[in-house]
């Protein structure tokens, strides 16, 4: 949860000038994202969210983000699309900080998702990245492998401090993934497609949101991603069967690849590696004023433990093949 | 800002399934209030605030604060009206804690008034004490002058490491408020009416919110509230023009007698110090995860110094009188 800026009533009036919408007629900060300030913002034409980008988000590659949404809403795809200014740009400032408005989509976050809702992510996921295939912008995954070990590199007294022991199995896990696939489709991905970030109504996914670490990467990495943070139990158990469902559900969109099949554990195992590393680097004492809760690495340090010992796809709830019977 | 309680999506359909507004469509917890969590609601049926109310308020006032809310909605003033369940009970329990829905309301709160809307402030506040007349609960003051001495009696040190000799001025404004005047008219008072409670729409009043410090206390001793809250400059100086327009629209409504007039001074001192104590108190290092800024005492501290320097209620933007000319 994040508000980072305070926006005045006239600052908001000045900046809701260049728009069509009207005139605000609410506006509250709310507690979502943690990378950005975003605000509730109703006026005569509609329900909005506006976002402040703070300083995590590189200036550079918000055209990226929002053209991507543009790009996705224009496909069908549900997600937030840009309202764009008269003078029709979507990225503005305000505050001296860039700023956007996007339209608000209705739905709520799953606390615990049940299996039929992880196929329906997994069909989700597929149509995201159907959707994205002639997206023309391209943008480098900053979080990606190539970044782990110098991410690593500050961060091994840290991890031993948290659990005796974890370093060395944070060493292997980096060993590992040195074997990275690179011959696998690439494409669009959201790269951070937890549950707090798809919103479902009556049981269905109404819309994604939160496409500030999208960048185009292997899309069976996305898959990766989501996988571990759709099919964990809070106990650290995998689901089977929410990871069957998930397969099913992206397999009937778009078939994965008999690479990419064979590349998931490894890449569940890279993409545990990485959201434990950015939690890693953001634990610790809270600095006075903070207002987000630093998430637990240790939630993927055990997620990390379980690919460690893996034998095979038919962990993750695919259809054992001859190889991996 | 403050979010203290995670709402899952399913307790939230429970939640909501004993009111008749209709499943969420929308719920997303929003930086407003501190001493509550607060969620904005979205149904079918329209726009809500769902408050859960946290270990800072007592659970036996909230009867109290909820049918203010009712009364003063009835009579036409402008506040979030509490949604009853279909039990009838306004006040139900969520995440095992108090909880209830108010409408939405529109509106923006203020980051500098103007001495317009300050006198549209004082009409408003008129207009609450009028309309809570009648109203027939009563509530005690808990933060009112017989509480300052001992919220006091811990902090001298931190007083005085604030700010070196401010003890002895607190000691001072301490010692003038023991002469508090009793015989002044009574009724339900806000108490906390900052703007940030004061919702304004093309710079008129639309709503007050956050009844949680309401209580039955000296009417006059909310003016004294409202004028250190609205007509002071960020660099500490008293606007007396702000000050003259918030009375003139208070007396427009109710008029202030010749004896709530004498006595402003002492309760806007004694309201300086009733807010410099508990900002005081909530002020230094923030635990982690913490959700909420503390306030800055200092603030507080410069308004007790214009009081403790001021000869009469012509410094408040009275009109001059033969007694105070």
């Amino acid at each position: 949860m994040a508000v980072y800026t305070d926006i005045s009533d006239e600052a908001l009036e000045c900046f809701l000038a260049d728009y069509a919408i009207g005139p605000p007629l609410a506006f509250k900060g709310i507690a979502e994202g943690v990378e950005n300030s975003n605000y509730f913002l109703a006026t005569e034409h509609g329900r909005y969210i506006l976002t402040i980008y703070e300083r995590r988000v590189a200036e550079t590659d918000l055209p990226f983000f929002l053209r991507l949404m543009d790009h996705l809403a224009s496909k069908g795809f549900a997600c937030p699309t840009p309202v764009h200014a008269r003078d029709g740009a979507a990225l503005r400032r305000l505050a001296n900080k860039p700023a956007a408005i996007v339209t608000f989509v209705d739905g709520m976050s799953l606390t615990r998702p049940r299996p039929d809702q992880c196929h329906d992510l997994g069909r989700t996921l597929a149509s995201l990245h159907d959707a994205g295939l002639d997206f023309p912008m391209k943008r480098k995954n900053a979080l990606g492998p190539q970044a782990w070990s110098a991410l690593w590199a500050g961060l091994r007294t840290k991890a031993d401090t948290l659990s005796p022991g974890l370093a060395n199995e944070i060493d292997a896990a980096i060993n590992a993934v040195a074997d990275w696939p690179k011959d696998l489709p690439t494409g669009v991905i959201h790269a951070d497609l937890f549950p707090d970030n798809v919103f479902f109504l009556e049981g269905k996914v109404t819309a994604c949101i939160d496409f500030y670490f999208a960048c185009t990467d292997l899309l069976a990495y996305d898959i990766a991603v989501c996988l571990n943070a759709w099919c964990f139990e809070t106990d650290g158990s995998y689901n089977l069967t929410k990871g069957q469902a998930l397969i099913a559900g992206y397999n009937g969109v778009r078939p994965i690849t008999p690479d990419e099949r064979a590349a998931l554990p490894l890449l569940a195992r890279g993409a545990a590696l990485r959201f434990f590393l950015t939690r890693l680097a953001d634990w610790g004492p809270v600095a006075p004023g903070a207002l987000v809760r630093p998430k637990d690495p240790m939630e993927y340090a055990r997620k990390l433990a379980f690919h460690a010992r893996s034998r095979g796809t038919a962990d993750y709830g695919f259809a054992p093949t001859p190889a991996n019977r």
